[in-house]
């Protein structure tokens, strides 16, 4: 008997008919004698109705009275799926956040969990109980309730599963696993059986939105083990795991691409101690994240150009706060653009392996690619391009390392 | 400064402008000095839909599921509610059944409600934040979401008015008070200005749909006065209130009808001790309620008619039952007809004034409405006749107790 964590998305539980199909599923895994919990997300459309009321309301809402709206859908989806559960046969029940203690920091929208005690949950599922779990909430200290933000039923299944020491954690979505690349833009696109975890981050912060971020650094803590899998089929989908787990390493594991990004260079800034700190502190005050940073070096030690880029969403923000301070920062010219795209190649294998980063490069001067910014880390080589080759540098690269499926 | 809880039902929130328009009222009372709670309903339509998901997946649904799917419409209400508040300058707060300990029995789907803590709820209030009560839900012994039946706002108002000791309960809906009778059969009713506690749960158990009849014995228990006012307008609704603080008394408070009711009449039953318990015991151990009792007297004193009345949705089982023990019964013919109405005539006047059932009688014969069944209480006379009757008999008693606005 193993104990595992299953979670829902969306779409997977959109109508009726869709958590019937969910119940089935789950069915098996009971009939092969698991105990098991089941995450869910609010029917897909749901949530995006209830944000719609609040949007209407309020342009600036307090989100305390937005998290109690929008939690609301998954606790039908809860109560629905284990109702689905009985009439099967199987018995379930449903738990909202309040319900099993999960609690949380007090940052409503996007709330991070602390714990789940899950106690009386737990004496539940003893008794042969399958637990539905409503995903996406928890509650603050204040005892109101909190939602995880954006996918973050992901996070309630890991921080589940670890509360449960289960032995998987099952992320149930539309696609059927981690590709090597976007299959929608690579036709030979390959599925990958495993990958690492600190891969799947770099891929999940780089757009994949298979996960969300913060449920695989939460998995890796709790060493969680991982599947994405479908909805839909039986097919065994993508593990992620420990590195150890892994024992034929691949070089690159997978090819992401952001669109998300967009990129601001100041000209002939005074090369100098403190201006960096003069442009980026004012940025991290009106919190800005800002993602690659280029200086080039100084012809004559005197004035440089800095470049950075920032998420499209705050360009406007970015560009506001930067040329306020205009006289301080003393530079020529500030041209922003957003139609650039960062593409990633990421491997844990890179740690031991030299010339990844130039089999890039070739690649892309090989199509005549231009390279803007260039961005390294441990497991990852990330490059700044205009927009219009996404596609053309995807199929490049996914083919330069090999990629291709047969 | 009053204390007052103000009820508003689905319709009077059915959308966002709806939601605005509430607390555009709310509003006033808290610029004129008061301290207010609010109980709100789910959206319209919005519970049918969730009843709907349950229907269409469970026939014999578990009681605490379907209670945790159709609680969640209530939650909606009560944050957006907020949120409008919020948006006007109004502090609030919203407070789900378990945040202020909603205690409940455990009968999931009509449940009572035994207690309300809400010292976190009271604080708040006292820094001059207006509460908005998610209404219908509370928490069963099982630490589970519990919901109070169909019309369930209105006994959460006046739950939490008893608790906070509220100087007033205004119960907004659709129509702007009680009145007569129906003014869509009586042209000439008359609203109330006020009516006792007792006469209202006549009117209520009678199927005049504007309160529900726990609310009203839970304010009459309590002390709560209930105010029907209209969502909609700013007019003086129907103070619902002790009896002592009517100084004119009506002889008739008003007259209602219920076409909820079927007959059943068995011919020929011996006219011995017992036959009543053989005949009523079994209905009873079904569950089934029977309303109007008639035992004819014999001519012989060995066989008698007798006649009684059911909910029409029990007409089947009804019959059932006691055609079941038909041999022990030893009857002769079984005869039910559901196309029959009960109308009533109630006030608190007729206990100190005879002759009230006459006029009643009176009226009825003048028209050529022949009684099948009568049955009379301290406040009330009731009358069995045949359906295609009801309004011809409603203007007619309306008239003859000269209730007719001039």
């Amino acid at each position: 008997m193993a104990r595992i964590v299953k979670k829902f998305g969306g779409t997977s539980v959109a109508d009726v008919e869709k958590i019937q199909s969910v119940a089935r599923r789950i069915k098996k895994e009971v009939d092969a004698g698991h105990q098991v919990a089941v995450v869910v997300s609010a029917m897909a459309g749901v949530t995006n109705e209830l944000v719609g009321y609040v949007d209407a309301i309020s342009r600036m809402y307090d989100a305390r009275e937005y998290d109690a709206v929008v939690a609301s859908g998954e606790q039908v989806t809860a109560g629905l799926t284990a109702l689905a559960l009985q009439e099967m046969g199987v018995s379930a029940r449903s738990w909202l956040g309040w319900q099993i203690q999960v609690k949380t920091d007090d940052v409503h929208g996007k709330a991070r969990i602390h714990s789940i005690d899950g106690k009386e949950m737990i004496e539940s599922m003893s008794k042969g109980e399958v637990a539905v779990v409503a995903g996406f909430q928890g509650i603050s200290p204040g005892g109101r309730i909190s939602t995880l933000g954006r996918g973050g039923s992901d996070t309630s299944a890991v921080a589940l599963a670890a509360a449960l020491d289960a032995d998987r954690c099952d992320i149930h979505t539309d696609v059927d696993g981690v590709y090597t690349t976007d299959p929608r833009i690579v036709a030979k696109a390959r599925k990958l059986d495993k990958i690492t975890y600190e891969e799947m981050l770099e891929m999940a912060s780089l757009g994949a939105k298979v996960l969300q971020t913060r449920s695989v650094e939460l998995a890796m803590k709790h060493n969680v083990r991982l599947q994405v899998v479908s909805s839909f089929s039986d097919e065994p989908g993508t593990l992620v795991v420990n590195e150890d787990e892994i024992v034929e390493k691949e070089l690159i594991s997978g090819i992401a691409y952001s669109r998300d990004e967009a990129k601001i260079t100041l000209t002939q800034v005074a090369d100098k101690p403190g201006v960096a700190a003069g442009i980026f502190g004012p940025l991290a005050d009106a919190s800005i994240n800002v993602d690659m940073i280029v200086q080039n070096v100084s012809d004559d030690g005197k004035r440089t150009d800095i470049t950075f880029t920032v998420g499209k969403t705050d360009l406007e923000r970015a560009v506001a706060t930067v040329e306020a301070r205009k006289k301080d920062l003393g530079y020529s010219k500030l041209v922003s653009d957003s139609e650039v795209v960062k593409v990633s190649v990421i491997g844990v294998g890179m740690r031991s392996h030299a010339g990844i980063a130039q089999t890039m490069f070739s690649a892309l001067a090989e199509k005549g690619i231009n390279i803007q910014v260039i961005s390294t880390s441990e497991i990852k080589v990330s490059v700044l391009v205009r927009e219009e080759y996404t596609e053309l540098a995807l199929r490049a690269l996914h083919e330069a390392y090999g990629l291709d499926a047969e």
